[in-house]
């Protein structure tokens, strides 16, 4: 399926020379955001995954419908004094800037088999750090899965090691 | 059903004085979640909801998977300078501080039902302003849903003109 129809494309987002891609216009079809998140759970569902990791925010909107029709628990990963409890922390850049991500340090069991989503795959930045998270706590990310991947930036080859799935690639 | 006991109840976060209920461990056992997101879904059902809105961060993880299962879109709602096309604004207090939320321009057709979700009832102002937002585009809020209640904030009291469903209440 040709999920392009249904992103949009914005200039000089969030800065001048950025060609911003924008789900929200997918999302706001209710059939394709359904088929967009069936077909990430059905790969997640071969890689026989325990559990999903998404960092925030749009990481959510594409990890929690696929944990719930799985019904396979999501684990949040946010930015540093969001989550409550005692927390795991990485230093990480960011495409536009630098930042710090955390996870609960009981989300993860050792051996668990982690799905790590995303909405967009830019140069990797964020998901390299979300895996730091996951494989500290004995995760194995078994796959990543994204609506979108920018294949000029090359996150791909930052993760080099791991399994990817994207529904459309600029 | 009871979800209290997959509440986590922290104390002083993120403030002192604050028992804040932590719904990160609910959504770790996938089953709960689910059933959960479909007593949601279910109360979306009836109220015919044509569309669901969702503060970000934590309206995202209610939402989407609500959205998702019953084929609707889903429309997030962000603090300013997240949302990459034309916007409208709203200001809103939120219990510990102020900000901005925004949500873009054509997200919402006049006439349309709308659910608002998000993970709890505190003292309503999120939902104030999200409510806000989608009746200046004509929206007609028929619902909305949260997981966890905070009765002694009195934040139904705010939102008495509207219908409002919880999972759970302290």
């Amino acid at each position: 399926m040709d999920y392009k129809p249904y992103i949009s494309v914005v200039n000089d987002f969030p800065i001048e020379g950025i060609r911003f891609k924008d789900i929200t216009s997918l999302m706001s079809d209710g059939a394709i955001y359904k088929k967009a998140m069936d077909e990430i759970a059905e790969y997640a569902k071969e890689k026989q995954v325990d559990v999903i990791v998404g960092p925030e925010a749009r990481g959510f909107i594409v990890g929690c419908p696929v944990a719930y029709t799985l019904g396979l628990g999501f684990v949040p990963v946010r930015k540093e004094g969001k989550l409550p409890r005692e927390v795991i922390k990485v230093d990480y850049g960011l495409e536009y800037g630098k930042d710090v991500l955390t996870m609960h340090k009981d989300a993860i069991k050792p051996g668990q088999k982690v799905l790590i989503t995303d909405d967009l795959l830019a140069t990797g930045g964020t998901i390299e750090a979300t895996i730091k998270l996951v494989e500290e706590l004995g995760g194995i990310v078994v796959g990543i899965a994204f609506m979108i991947e920018l294949t000029y930036l090359d996150g791909r080859k930052k993760l080099s090691s791991y399994d990817i799935f994207t529904l459309t690639q600029y």
